[in-house]
C-alpha cells in the first residue's frame, strides 16, 4: 500500500480552529457564514466557532454546527490544580451544547483503540465514566439526586472486532435509545503544538474520515436518530504535515518559499511520498510522554463529562465517583 | 441486600453434568429423554448429554440441547503438551456443534467483566481470537483459503457499562446478521474439583439466570435469530456450596446425615444464611491461583474456536495467530 | 498438595483487631502489654492498639508495634463524599506513624499480583501514586514546595518474576536508600464483613506469613534497614474460616457448640478438611464485586498517602495528580 | 526544553547495520576491525556484525561484541507460519552469543514503559517469558527436564518509578546472582523501514544513550557483573531523521544536495529545528498499528528466548508454554 499523498492532505480537518486558520491563511479575512467568538479563563482560552450555513461548511471542509474549542497547555504540565480548573471551564462549555432533561438518557461512546496508547482516549474516558443508568432501576430515590442516568461503551476498532464502530453503536443505540451521545475520539492535528493542548466539542457528531480511526460510517444524528455531541482531543501529527513544515521552513530560509499556491510544489510532494511509502502514509507523529498526556487529558475530559451530565455532584467531590 | 438462600440452592446449575449427577443421586437412574455418551482422550474425558424432550429439560433443569463437557484435570497443571492436546480435543468437539459454510459470517461473544480475574474468561478469548471478518474485504484470495469470516465482542457488564450485556449483542448481531454466534462465559460449579478442569459447549446458547454474571436475557436463537454455541468453564463456586458440604460432611461422619430429604435441614439452612447474609449470599470461592488457570483456559478455548472456525490453520501454527 | 488444616488455622492473623477479637473472646478480658483507644469520625471508627512488649506480641501474634485500624463500611458504598472523608482520615493517622524531614526520600512499594484482582490492591495504589523523586533532580524549586522525594515500585510475586518478592525489595531499597518504606499488600480477614471495610496501618512492616501472598521474607526495618509502614486491606477470606463459621453457627443451634474449647472438634477439623483438599486450602471467598471494591480502596489508599507525603497539595487538589 | 540538534543527530545509532550503513555511505568501504558475515534463511536475512578493536568500535560508534541482525519483512504480515520459522531462527542465532550450563540461571528483563505501546515490546515479552526458578525449589525432578531457572522482571521506567532502571535491576542481580541477563528494549532507528522488521541481538548489554528511554546507565557486564545479552527491536524513529530525509530528498530532486559535507547545511538544520522545538525534540514517528506490530515482536521474540533457553520444549510445543 503506498502513500495516498492526495488523500492526506485533502482530507478535511479534524480541528474547526485549524481549518479556519487554514481558511484565514488563504484568504486573509474571516469566513462568510461563520461566527467566531472567544472566552479567557486563568487556564484555558475557548473559541466558538458556529459554521451557519452550507457555503461556510464547504469553505471549512465541516458541516454546520458549533465547534467549541479549549486551548490549555497547561495540560502538558504536571498541575493538579489547572487541570482542575480547566475541566470546570469544559463542563461549562460541554452544558452550553446540549439541552436535555434531568431523567433524559445520556450514552458515552469511547471511540479509539484501547491497546494504541495514542488512540486510547475514547476507552479511557469511558472508564473513568460515572455510569449511572443501572442504578435507577435499583437504588433508593435520595442517591439519585443531580444525577442522569448515563451509560459508556467501548466499541473497540475495526481491526480488533472485525465489524466497523459505527455499527456497533448503531446497534446499541437502536436497543437503548438515548436521548443524546457523547463521542470522545483522538484527533489527528495539522500541528505538533496542539496534540494534547487542545479540546474540541461539537454538536455535529463525528463525521466520516475524522479521527485517528478515520471512521468511514458517521455518528452524527443522522446515522444514530437522536443528537451527538462529539469530544476529540489531537494526539497525533500525520508525519506528512512534519515533513511539509520542514520543508516550507527550509524554502522560506532559502527564500525561495511561494505563498499562495494552488498546488503544491511537485518537488516538495515527491520528497514527502519518497519518505513515507514504505508505511502508505499511515505514519504518525506523537511525543514520547504520550502515555501520560493521555491519561491527564482522559481524566480531565471525563471529569467534565460527568459535572456537566450530573450536576448534583460537586467538583470537590466528583474525583471520588471516577476510578 | 440478604443473602437469598432459596435462589442460590435452587438457580439451575451452569453445567450439565452437574445436573444430571443431582438427578441421579436423587433417582439413583438415568434420565428419560435424556442421551449420555462417553469419549475418552489421553488428556481428557469427553461426556455428551442431550436431552432431547421438555420432560428431561424440566428434570434437569436445562433447555433441550446438546451438551459437551470435557473433562481435564491437566489444565491446572504447567503441562504444554497436555494443554495442546485439550485444545486438539475442544476443536473437534466444537466442530460437531455447528453446521455451517466456509463462508458463513460468526461472530464470537466474551461475556463477563474484564476487571474481575474469575469473571474474565470471555473478554481474554476475545482478545485472542483470530479475526479475519474485515481482511475479507481487502486480502488477497489466497490470504483467505481455509478461513471463514470472523468478528469478535466482548460488551462488557452492566454494572461497567450500565447496559445490559444481552442487548448490546443484539443490537450488533442486528447490524452484522452473523451466521453463528459463540458466546464464552465464566461458570459457577457446584463443585470446586470442576473449576478450570471442566469445559463445556452447548448449542443452547446462554440462557437467563447462568454465567457468573447471571444473564438476565437470554443469549440464544430465540433472542438473537441465530444459533448460539455457548462455551463455559467453571471459574467459581457460589460459598453458599462450600458451607453446605462441609456442614454436609459434618454430619456424615456424626451420622446424622439424612439422604433424600425433600427439604433441607432448616438449622443446615440457618446455619448458611447466618454466614452469608453480609453480603447478600454474592460470595464466590476461587482458587489463589486463579489468574493463571483463566489464562490457560483462555488460550485452550481461543485456540480450539480459531482451530475449528479456521480449518486451513495447522494446529502447529495456529498459535501464531494468537496474541 | 493437601490443605494443611494446622498452618490455616494457626497463621497469625493479618488485622491486630482480629487478633485482640480472638484473645479477648478467650479470655473475656483486654491484653496485658497491649494499649487500646479509639476515635470516632462521620464515616469511620478508628481503633489504635499498641502492642508494647514481647508477651503481647505473644499472645496476639504480631509483633511489638502501632496498629492504626479503620473501620469505614462506607467504602462499599458508590458514595463519593464520603470516600473523600475517609481519605482524610487516613491520611491523618498515617501522618503519625512516620516522623521524617520534607527532604526524606519515600519508596511506596505495592506488593501482590496485578492478574489477579483480589491481591492487586499494592500494584493498583502504586499505579496511581503521586511519584516525584526523579522531578527534584530536574523540576523548578517551587515546583517541589510541599512535596517530598517519593518512588514507586511494584515488584509482582513469585510465581510471575520467579523471585522472591523481598529480594526486589530489597535490592533496590540497597540502592536508592529511603528513609521511610511504605507498603501496601492484600490482606486476608478472618471474618467477611471485614472485606473492603477495614484499613490497617502498622508501623512493624510486612511479616512473614501475612498478606495473600503469604511473604516467606518480612518486609520490616529489619531485612530492609528503614523503618516501615504497612498498609493492608483485607480482599479475601480463606474458605476455610466460611465453612468454620457454618458449622460452629449450626452447632450453636442445635444446641452442640462447645465454648473455650482447646483443640478444635475433630469432626469439624474432618469436615471442613474434606471439603477444601481438592485445592489444598488455597481456595479464598471474595464477593462478585471485587473489582470495585479494589479499585475504591486503591483509590482511598494512594489518595491518603499522597496527602500524607506531600502537605502542599491541598486535599481539593490532589485528585487531580493521580490517574 | 528546546530540541537539542546536535543531541540527536550524534548519539550512537542503536543498530549496528545502521551504523555500518552510514560509515560505509561515508568511506565507501568496510570498517577495518569490523567481521561481517551473513546468512540467509526463507523468512530471514541475519547479518552478524563482529566489532573487534577500539578502533572499530570508536568508528561505529558502538561498544566491541558481536550484533546479530535478522531481517524479516514477514513480521509485519499477518503469516502465523512466516512467524514461527523466524522465532525459530530467533532461538538458533541467539544460543550462539552464550555459553552456560543447563542449571545456569538466567534474568530476563524488559525494559520500557508498559503503558505506552512503542515502548511496551520489553514488559511484553516479561509477560510471555517461560519463568521457572522458582519451581527448581519445588517440582519434581522430571517437569525440570531441558529447563533451565529462569526469573524475569519489568522494572518500568523512571517517569513511572522514580527511580533509574539500571538501579531497579542492579538491586535484584546483587540479590539473585544471575549467570546470564538477557535485556529486551524498544529501539529508535535511523529508518522507517526497520520498524517491526529487524531484530538485534548482541553481547554488549544495553549502553547509555540507547533505546527508547535511553538508559542513562548501562546494563551490561561492567555494570551488573554478570554477561548481558540484549535484544532489541526498532520500533519508533526520531521525528528529526523523517525530516532530514524529506529535506534531503527534496534537494536530491532539484540537484541541491551535496554528498559527503561534513556539516549539515545549516538552512536544513534550522528548519529541522523550527518544526521540532515545541516538543524539545522528543517526537517520535510510528505506525499506526504499532500495538499489532508489538504484539507480533514480543511473540516472537519471547518464543525464541524460551527455545533457546529451555531446549526440552520442542517448537511445537512451546506457544502452548506462554499466555
Amino acid at each position: 500500500m503506498e502513500f495516498d499523498f492526495f488523500k492526506t492532505f485533502s482530507i478535511n480537518l479534524d480541528l474547526a480552529v485549524e481549518a479556519r486558520e487554514v481558511v484565514r491563511g488563504k484568504t486573509g479575512q474571516e469566513i462568510p457564514g461563520a461566527q467566531v467568538s472567544t472566552e479567557k479563563y486563568d487556564q484555558a482560552e475557548v473559541t466558538i466557532v458556529h459554521i451557519m450555513d452550507e457555503k461556510a461548511a464547504t469553505i471549512m471542509g465541516k458541516p454546520i454546527g458549533k465547534y467549541i474549542t479549549i486551548e490549555a497547555p497547561a495540560i502538558r504540565e504536571n498541575n493538579g490544580r489547572a487541570h482542575k480548573d480547566i475541566t470546570e471551564v469544559l463542563s461549562q462549555q460541554l452544558t452550553k451544547l446540549f439541552k436535555i432533561s434531568m431523567e433524559s438518557n445520556v450514552l458515552v461512546v469511547g471511540l479509539g483503540n484501547w491497546n494504541a496508547t495514542p488512540d486510547a482516549l475514547g476507552p479511557k474516558v469511558v472508564e473513568q465514566t460515572l455510569v449511572t443508568r443501572h442504578l435507577f432501576n435499583y437504588a433508593p430515590q435520595e442517591l439519585q439526586g443531580g444525577m442522569r442516568p448515563v451509560s459508556a461503551l467501548a466499541p473497540g476498532v475495526l481491526g480488533t472486532t472485525g465489524i466497523e464502530t459505527a455499527e456497533i453503536i448503531k446497534g446499541a443505540v437502536d436497543r437503548i435509545k438515548p436521548d443524546l451521545v457523547i463521542a470522545i475520539d483522538s484527533l489527528a492535528a495539522r500541528n505538533v503544538t496542539r496534540i494534547a493542548t487542545t479540546i474540541q466539542m461539537a454538536d455535529t457528531g463525528v463525521n466520516p474520515g475524522s479521527g485517528i480511526g478515520n471512521q468511514r460510517m458517521g455518528i452524527n444524528q443522522e446515522t444514530l436518530g437522536c443528537p451527538v455531541i462529539a469530544i476529540g482531543v489531537p494526539t497525533v501529527v500525520n508525519a506528512a504535515f512534519i515533513c511539509k513544515d520542514a520543508l516550507d521552513s527550509y524554502l522560506k530560509q532559502t527564500g525561495n518559499y511561494v505563498t499562495q499556491q494552488e498546488q503544491m510544489d511537485p518537488n516538495v510532494k515527491q520528497a514527502i511520498e519518497n519518505v513515507l511509502n514504505p508505511f502508505g502514509g499511515d505514519l504518525t507523529v506523537t511525543p514520547k510522554e504520550v502515555d501520560i498526556l493521555i491519561d491527564t487529558t482522559a481524566q480531565i475530559v471525563s471529569g467534565g463529562i460527568s459535572m456537566s451530565l450530573h450536576p448534583g455532584i460537586s467538583s470537590e467531590d466528583y474525583a471520588f465517583y471516577l476510578h
